[in-house]
């Protein structure tokens, strides 16, 4: 019984923004498959949801209110964490010195294609990039502040843009030349409290992934290839999207000693003599929207994971003329109830259609639809529509309150569950480079025994065409077999994909 | 009796993050007079109180946390209270096209100085600039996204980093290169809309000035000559400092239909005909942290209205070594109870004596100071220090939690009483030149009849060495006299000083 074959529709009223007519609202809907056309039913998803838009600035993009209240969920949730760690907010500039890049050779090595500089007024002027991370201002700063063991542990996070030039063609959220994230850089007197933390971070990142992405993460630790550069060791949290391709959702890392060495920084220890101090760094970005959206999006359009969704339940009233006036005082009475412990949206727009709101509604992927018509007022009862399983249930009045939790708590383990088993059904073991890369072109991800060997690495991406190791996975590390390349003897375990 | 002369004095141990000796631990107390020489004052206070700091790049400067948390309690208060008005957030590239500043003649004129750009990889690559503010960037993509009456309105806001480039010494707060800000941008169908929230959003304003800072504002209209390049009209809310200098606090403008027609913004009406719409944009920024310092600090350092204080009760317990358990115990009980109601730190480091962390302590402008001894906890009593007066009270413990609301209270409406005091006292009526002179060279700000001509304030500016006009204010525009510059017919009142 499909109810909304049975709505009055208002002829010449279903049209969006005014942008067209009725017949033409109708492709404002998603018009490729999920499994069709990925990346072109991606692009739809993120701008006809106004997540985000293109902006005329080339690899750009605009963050448009709704994906922007994403955003903010999830630095809410994480920065409410950090903070109780013990974490501190501050802000460093923009700009960063040339010289600054020449402190720490791998780290200016490994971010030279992607910096822009500033516009010298003069040559006489100082040149400045603008951050692609924050690592040496940041630490510049550190050289001055930290004099003794008195001064350490010191734990600074700052919310900003970051600036990568490389990029040319912007993939919303997930690749663009500016982007907003966090970065923490704390700094320990010993590595053992460094690592410690390098590792809560990312059982935090992993936190917000599964707990409000509904987005599973494998975690584990870079290959040498692939670290951070600048780092000892990048831990990170890697997850498969429906299309088999990897998403790096976020990184952890323990800093070599070349940070403090190029940029002096030194205290003066307990037992009265100086020493490098332990930093690390770590960083979760606006591509987790874009994960969210890749994971969890269907053909009609976004579906949102009721802890990062904005509205968590969106009111149509159904109606006749006559019948209005009943509906909407009983619909707007069910909002102020509901308002008290959900977000809630009452659609009360006249110019258009209930099945047109609906349609919007669907591919803005608010996670519960409320349906009210004067029969259901009558009977003292609405409809709730789930928006992942497209599930309807009458519900008397008196309920609505403890079903709508429930149905929110449900689908949010749902999803997570769902991506899970897709996760796990995609997860191949290789033992051959043949075994890889057809378990690669098949939208897996492979597991397979590697040497570790940069060289190696280099080798196979540029063979296969783009294939890449995305972690060495936590708690299964241990190599049984040859390495899947060079046919070595396997150092660990590793997760290949082609990447985003 | 000053109970701080009574203290053990750890020897050698009175050192502050191991910079030096006990000795030279005085010299980070501040070194000079507010009244003696007010700017190394307010660089002394924001450095030594770990508000901010210089940076390696000319012109800008880094927000510690303790100044990023007062940036952050005055983001969460106006962030909430322009949600509820319906406003959203959103997030536009840094990057604004050379061509965008062509569009808005007034605007572009009005920012050409101030604006940095990015070196181009190659000739063929477009010219961008760094956003001095964001009007050109949004209201291109506005005119994408409005099309009818229904978009409208239109209400969207950013919190992002802005760079003016003109700046060449860093005042902190006050003025630097690089400063963090909200701008909202706002589209109406009607002039009334607008021009209603342009004023609604100043006394919003006023409210953050006034509820928050204790900072007293005049609410007015900038002069034609004053006004925002591109807008219609400015509205801003001014205050006088303690140097009597005025400082400008936030500014909301009516925009010229300038910027609909040169980014060709249009609607179509429910008239079925075209209409350019009408916009607004507003902002406040860091600077409202430097109002605060300069406002409420005294010799001994930063005082900070509880309303933005990152922590209003320090407690510093006061013990001989055999008493430490006890107090310690007791000094911890207390702050669990506090902690659920107030922001409270419990000093209870060992490596600083008493006196050492008092002076820090009122160094940083905790509100409330606690002290705890072994008497007290015998006679189950804390004592309290009021940071703006020095005020102490011995207050039993199951009195405590009263007590310090009631403290903070007070302390949020005297600093603001005594601050509106100050700036009543000197505001001075000038009927000539030589009284509006002689009224701001004793650091007042004068209110004088004025005639409105550009040209007569730029000339009044260039005579007086950098006299200018703050603002035409609300309920007192009208002028009884003539132009206290070239002797006309005032048109309306305005108050003149030399302006931060």
């Amino acid at each position: 019984m499909d109810r909304e074959n049975k709505l009055p529709m208002l002829p010449g009223k279903a049209v969006k923004n005014g942008k067209g007519t009725a017949k033409e609202a109708k492709s404002t809907g998603i018009t490729v498959k999920k499994s069709d056309d990925m990346p072109e039913w991606y692009t739809q998803v993120c701008l006809k949801a106004e997540l985000a838009d293109y902006s005329p600035i080339k690899g750009c993009m605009i963050i448009r209110p709704y994906g922007y209240s994403i955003w903010q969920k999830i630095q809410e949730f994480f920065d409410s964490r950090i903070q109780k760690m013990g974490v501190r907010n501050a802000y460093f500039p923009l700009f960063i010195p040339e010289s600054f890049f020449k402190k720490e050779a791998e780290h200016a090595e490994g971010f030279a294609p992607e910096v822009a500089w500033v516009e010298r007024k003069s040559e006489s002027e100082d040149r400045y990039a603008l951050r692609p991370t924050s690592e040496t201002i940041i630490y510049d700063a550190y050289s001055r502040w930290i004099r003794s063991w008195r001064d350490l542990p010191l734990r600074l996070n700052q919310w900003c843009n970051i600036i990568r030039w490389e990029v040319k063609d912007v993939k919303l959220f997930i690749r663009s030349r500016e982007f907003l994230w966090q970065e923490g850089h704390c700094v320990y007197e010993t590595r053992e409290e460094c690592d410690k933390e390098t590792f809560q971070i990312l059982d935090e990142y992993e936190k917000v992934s599964h707990e409000l992405l509904a987005v599973p993460v494998i975690k584990g630790k870079k290959t040498e290839h692939e670290k951070f550069a600048g780092a000892m060791f990048t831990t990170t949290i890697e997850s498969l999207m429906p299309d088999g391709k990897a998403l790096q959702m976020g990184t952890s890392h323990t800093l070599s000693q070349g940070f403090a060495k190029g940029f002096d920084i030194k205290f003066l220890g307990k037992d009265e003599k100086y020493h490098a101090p332990w930093q690390n760094s770590w960083g979760i970005s606006t591509r987790m929207v874009g994960a969210i959206v890749l994971m969890h999006g269907d053909d009609k359009g976004l579906v949102l994971p009721p802890m990062v969704a904005p509205i968590h339940v969106v009111i149509v009233p159904i109606f006749f003329d006559k019948s209005k006036e009943n509906v909407m005082k009983e619909a707007r009475a069910v909002f102020e109830k509901l308002s008290k412990n959900f977000s809630v949206k009452l659609d009360d727009r006249d110019e258009y259609s209930a099945g047109w709101k609906f349609n919007e509604w669907e591919l803005k992927g608010v996670p519960i639809r409320l349906e009210m018509g004067p029969r259901d007022i009558e009977a003292k009862q609405a409809v709730l529509v789930r928006r992942d399983t497209g599930a309807k249930e009458t519900v008397a009045l008196s309920m609505l309150e403890s079903k709508i939790s429930s149905i929110l708590a449900d689908m949010q383990k749902a999803l997570f569950e769902k991506a899970a088993k897709m996760i796990s059904d995609r997860t191949v073991p290789a033992k051959s480079m043949d075994e890889l890369t057809k378990a690669i072109e098949s939208r897996n991800w492979a597991i397979a025994p590697f040497c570790g060997e940069a060289e190696c690495e280099t080798a196979l991406k540029e063979e296969t065409g783009g294939i890449t190791a995305r972690c060495i996975p936590f708690g299964n590390e241990k190599s049984t077999g040859a390495c899947v390349h060079c046919g070595k003897q396997g150092k660990f375990n590793v997760y290949f994909a082609k990447a985003y």
